[in-house]
Order: C-alpha cells, then structure tokens, then sequence
C-alpha cells in the first residue's frame, strides 16, 4: 500500500485526482488531499480522503508529509518551498506543476544527497512545452542536423463551440495573472543571432500569426525571458530561441488599449473607488475635458478608428457603462479583474481549449537545405470542470507520480522534464488521454 | 563662535558655501565640509575647512557633529538617516533639500520633545516650489477667494546663450535622475475633481504647452505625485492640482522614443553588452529583419514620419553610430546616460537655466469671476560651476541656516517650507540674489 499525499484541491487538480483514482485499486493507492478549503467536486471522488489544513501549519503539514509515499503540491508556487521543507526533512519525493525558482534550487545538493525525486515543472506550460519540445530537438540533434530556430507558442482559450463572445478568451485559469501578464520584465529571446527584448508596453503590439489545421488563426505575444531556455534546452549557439503566449487574433491589439491606459496596474490603490463606476474608472486615465464624451476620448487617446474591431471589444465588456464597481479599495488591475471575471468568465456547460505550437528549423545534414517542421497539441475541454487547462496540467504529474511510484521513473535530484527518461514515457502515455502532438 | 557642519560637497553645495562665508565674519561662523570626495572647487573657498569621511562611519560622523551647532545635509536622499540620527543624538538642528520621507517623520515627534528644528525640502524643488506657491496660495485665501485650481512646473535646462543642441537641454543635475525620471509609478494628480492617473509610458505624450515672457515657450509633464501636495499645501477641496516638469517643446516626443524602446529601464543587464555599439543598443529593442536598416525600422515602429523633427534630434544623439559604448556589465538606463552624458554635458563656460511657474485660478469673493494669476521663476547660471541648479538649490538652504543661527527663525519640530515663518524671510533675502518671482 503506498500513500500519495496532495496539497491543494483547487480547479486544476480535478483530472490528476481522477487518474489516481483510476490507478489506484492496480497499485494499491491511498490518495488523500489536504487545502485550506474543501473543493465540491471532492464530494464526488468516492475513495479520496480531505482534511482542512492550513500550509503554514508547520504541525499539521509535518503530520501528513510524514505518513506519504509521494507528495504532489498544486498550491500557490509560493507555498512549494513550505511542502519541500518538509519533504526533505521526512525523506519524501515530491512533484509539482510549478517554476523551479531560486528558492528551490538551493536544495537541489540536499535533494540529491538525500537520494530523493524531486520534479518541478511538469503541467502543461511549464511541462508539456518542455516535454514536447525536448522531444523534437532531441531527435533533430540525434539524427545530425543543425538546429536554427526554436519557437514555441502555448495559450489557455475558449472551445470554440463555447465561444460567443468578441474576444474569443474565456478564463480556464486564474484571472489575475491573465491582468498581470507580461509585468515581470521585459520579454528578452534571440533572433537570427540578435539578442531582443520588448518592454511590457509594447508587448502586445508584437504578435505574429499562426495557423494551425482545423482550428484556424492564432497570433502570440512574447513570453518573459526566453533567454533561460537555452541553458534548459542545451540550445547555446542556436540563433533563434523564441517562447509566446497565443491569443485568438485581435485579441492582443484590444487588450493593448488597458496596458496604456495604465489600467492593468497592480502598484498603487485608486482614490475613492468605492464611489466609482467603470466608466469613471476609464475615465480617470483619460485626460479632462469640459464636455468630450469617455468614448470619443478614449477613442482619440488610443488613435482607435470608428470602424476598429477594438470598439465593439470594448463595449462588449461593459467599460462604459455607469455601473458601481463595487470594491471598497482597489488597484486598477483589481478592478479590471472584477470586471473581466463577470465577462469571461467560463459557465460550467462551456469548454475550454489548451492550444501549443512548436516550430523547429533546422539545416538539414544531407541536402544542407533548411527545413522547417512543427509540432501542434489542441485539447479541449470536457466541461467547466474537466477543462482542458485542469486536464494538461494535471495528468502529466499524475502520470509522474505513477511512474515514480512503480519504480519505473528511478531519478535521483532536482529535475524538471527535460530529460528523456521523463519525457518518453509521460508523452507515450498522455496519447491515451488525446494528449497528442500533430506533425 | 558657531560652527555649521556640512556633509556633501557635490555641485549644489558651492552656491550655498559662497553665500555662508560671505556672511561668516558678521555673524562669527566656522564652517567645515566633509565628505568621501573632495571637489576642487573647494579649494578656491578660503575659510573652509574640508575632512575627507565617510558617512557610515559612525564614529567620525559623530564626532563632527557632536561639534556643530547646525548640521546642514546635501548628501545624496538616503544617507540622510544616518546624518539625522547622529543629530538627534546629540540635539542638533538639520538642514536638507530632500523629500521629507518616511524614516524622516518618524522621527518627528522625538525632534519636537527635544526642542530640535529639523527642515526638509529647503532647495529648488522641493524648495522654492513650496515657498513660492505658499506665498500666493495663503494670500489667495486670506483675501477671502476661493482657490479653484493650482498648477505649478519647474524645469532645469540650459540657458537660451548655451543652447546649441536641438534638444535644446543639458545636464545641470544627476544624469541618472532624468533616464529615470517618471518610473516612480503613475503620475497622480486631480482635475475639474476627477483624479487622473497617467503610467510612465504615456507621461511624454501628454505634455501641456506655457509661455514664460522673453524667454518664450516651454512644454511640460506631469511629475509624480500631485495628491500628496493636497494635504501639504491645506489644498482640500480645490478642483484641481497638478505638479510638473518643465522641458522645451519638442523634447517630450523625442524622449519618448527611448521610453517606448524600453531603453530607459534599470532593472535588468543588457547581454553582452561588452561588445555592443550605440546602433546595436538599439536595434535590439526593435525587431528583426534581414535587410531593413535600424533607422527605418525605428521610424517605422515608432510611427515617425519622415519629416518629424525627433529624427534630428536622435541623429543628433549618434544613437545610429556603430561606436562601441564602452561599458562591461549595463541596464539600458545605463548605456543611454553614458550616451547622454557625453552629449548633454554643461560645460564649465556654460550656462544653465532655472525656470518655475505657477498657475492660480480663484473665484474673486466681489465679482464672483473666475480669476488666474501666475507667478514665474527663471535663474540663469553664472558659470558652469555656480549654477542656476546650484544656486536655487543652495541659497535658500544657506539663508535657511543664517536664520536658524541668528535665532529670527525659532520653531521646534519637523518642517518643509510651507509655513509663513519660514518662506517669507527666506523670499525676502533670496531677491539680493536675483532669485526674484515675477507676477
């Protein structure tokens, strides 16, 4: 009998829960969740054991992480250093979806002289990308050629039999970092040999468009620091290394319209919001005038034409209209997610869509010609609940901790799923899940 | 005998020093600097007594101003603290031309209980910004008048016999401040009693146009924030308050060329940077293309028209020349200083400029009309060391410390110069100097 033990029951957990269900009579798997909250789909999951547990109670965690076999963490990223703590003070291997930051590679001697597993980014993008990525490069570089671009787009959308609004977004994931994209830095990566970076205010401007079969146009954006990939994907010399993120095209160019108005700012609170109404929070990054309606403004501000599709985006959200926002103290990002929540918000009936996009070029060893190849993944949801954002970052750990719990997975270290030994057979087995990547 | 202590002898101390010698023998002063650096104006100052020191050493600090009667602090805003301690240590009143902080304040109660005077914010701006405004302000109302809307500029540029660059500026203060200028966080300010909200990267296009008579046109941005003069300035209620800095026209629209690359920003380093020309700085904000030169593509990104006078502006800057920067590990900011300090430097047989102006509107308490008044500021350098920057920064310090010693100016407690008590002597005597507001 062997423990898995999971912090956090939050939406993206519901898929990987599901596997280990599954799994769990052929292995002999107890599977018990632990979060500060009770998710109601728990309720349905006959055979997984809950209890209320706060992370920061050192005690309790410690009481948990003892009994395991195997822990999983889809808390906060925040909250991963709380759980490897105690791992490493009880000897436990642990999985999680999340960035490998500095706090945790300080442990990665401890981790390896202890003879333990840990793996970190293995959901979908930090994951899949990684996963399917690696994949590719390997074979390009094993077959002899020489590899001259790398490009890789990922994007959580709306399925489009659920999409009906003019944005053609919907949320899969958590709202507030969708405000915040791009607000770590600048995006930096390398073209044709030429370091470039894009402040975070004309990031939205620089999109490119992709097509990918049966479902159409996207277009991507860059995504923060590419650079750090080509360490991560042994790329030095390689002259193009470029991550984005997709949206479905116009959607960036609307979006622009709050980055310059300042609207997406989390750093300072806004006077007086609780007497405010969206339109006077529009109004507040717009210069006064006498008599100038907020539309005309923000329309002349913006240099947007009258016939722009930017406009019925707009409206559709609701930016006008004299509503009370309903905050007592609020940033203008917080603002801006209130009001997107209400709008993109995706219904229990509707379905999300997981779209990744890969583009490798390479000179070819034989004809010396360039090629280009790409890889795509699109899944869709199967509901609100089983979106396609829950499936691809849930299943690849799940998949993990089955391979680490059988033995097959025998790593020692600090890893992310990079190298073959991880990424062969957690891909191999995603295809049963309609987790395939299209040549 | 009294004996004034000043800590920092950069370029805005000399005006200052002049001025406290020159009143030395009437009022029986020793004056003595101290510094990590000695300035070579120094030596041409007779009288003056200069010890090198550094300011975190505890000991040698204290044991200065243990000997002081007056501490007068011009070293760069954060050292301030360390000078501050020591006084209260000791029982000293302090002098500086720094924003009154909030380490600063939350000494202010304790510098009361020990009968101490401490004034902040005693320079150009903040300085004769507060005095300046309050003089008109509490006149406005104690005339019985309603103050409707209160906006107020200040700039440092070069004077109009210097100015032969078509930027038409240069550098009478800290390089780094101006790359940096603006990044604080969005402007803030109120309007016809909307409050309006400007984020760094659209603070350049909003810019307003004013005339100062016989030195002509001048344009200017918000700066910072305008709010907090509400409370400083007993501005509640008043419709509109609006604080900015004043450039030449035109200049705006081409700084904000560099805004908008994302060349200004200091928080990340440049790759490579070692082997990087000007050209190649900034072809890496803008995007690839294998023939495009780096000129076109930055006009066309930046939607510069052919004919636009920003073009001689940035040719003018060598920002296109494939002349190699000269730095091993930089920020963008850094780079584009180096840049701008080899170009916009005053050279020490020129002459800067001072310019401030003010807007009053009231309702008139009899005709019940709306009224505005304006009261503007213009110094000119004598040379490139006893600057326009020097001078306002320095005199009303210097004058500020004669009152204190002379025992005319007699409070206790934690100041900026918005009382009566203190900017109506400090006004007065700053007319010998030609530092004189005209209405």
């Amino acid at each position: 009998m062997k423990h898995i033990l999971l912090f956090g029951a939050g939406r993206s957990s519901i898929s990987m829960l599901i596997y280990l269900l599954e799994n769990a009579p052929k292995h002999k798997w107890s599977i018990k969740v632990v979060d500060a909250q009770k998710s109601m789909y728990l309720d349905k999951l006959k055979g997984i054991s809950f209890e209320l547990l706060n992370v920061k109670d050192e005690l309790a965690r410690e009481k948990e992480v003892k009994n395991a076999d195997l822990v999983i963490s889809m808390l906060p990223a925040r909250f991963h250093k709380l759980v490897a703590h105690s791992c490493l003070k009880f000897s436990k291997n642990l999985l999680t979806a999340s960035y490998e930051n500095k706090e945790m590679l300080a442990w990665a001697d401890e981790v390896k002289d202890k003879g333990l597993f840990f793996l970190n980014e293995c959901g979908l993008d930090p994951g899949l990308d990684h996963m399917s990525a690696m994949r590719e490069i390997n074979k390009i570089k094993e077959e002899g050629h020489e590899l001259l671009a790398f490009e890789s787009f990922t994007g959580g959308l709306v399925a489009p039999e659920s999409d009906d609004n003019p944005w053609h977004y919907k949320f899969s994931w958590n709202p507030r970092n969708v405000v915040l994209a791009g607000q770590e830095g600048p995006a930096k990566f390398i073209q044709e040999g030429k370091y470039k970076y894009i402040p975070y205010y004309r990031l939205f401007r620089r999109t490119e468009l992709i097509e990918i079969e049966k479902f159409g146009w996207f277009e991507g954006y860059a995504n923060r620091d590419s650079l750090s990939y080509i360490e991560k994907y042994n790329l030095q010399g390689v002259p193009t290394v470029y991550r984005g993120t997709l949206r479905r095209p116009g959607f960036c160019k609307a979006w622009d319209v709050f980055v310059q108005l300042g609207a997406t700012d989390d750093n300072y609170y806004l006077e007086d919001v609780e007497n405010m109404t969206y339109r006077e929070f529009i109004n507040s990054f717009l210069y006064y005038h006498p008599s100038d309606s907020v539309e005309l403004k923000l329309y002349h501000y913006m240099k947007i034409p009258m016939d722009s599709d930017i406009i019925p985006k707009l409206k559709w959200l609701g930016i006008f209209e004299d509503k009370k926002i309903g905050l007592k103290k609020a940033t203008p990002a917080q603002v801006l997610e209130k009001l997107l929540q209400e709008k993109w918000n995706l219904l229990p009936h509707e379905k999300d869509m997981v779209v990744m996009w890969h583009k490798f070029v390479y000179r070819d060893k034989d004809s010396n010609k360039k090629v280009e190849t790409n890889t795509s993944l699109v899944v869709l949801g199967e509901s609100g609940e089983q979106t396609a954002m829950a499936k691809t970052v849930g299943i690849p750990l799940a998949v993990a901790a089955k391979l680490v719990l059988t033995g097959e997975l025998n790593l020692q270290g600090m890893f992310i799923p990079t190298c073959k030994e991880i990424y062969e057979p957690v891909l191999a087995e995603l295809e049963d899940f309609g987790i395939i990547f299209e040549k």
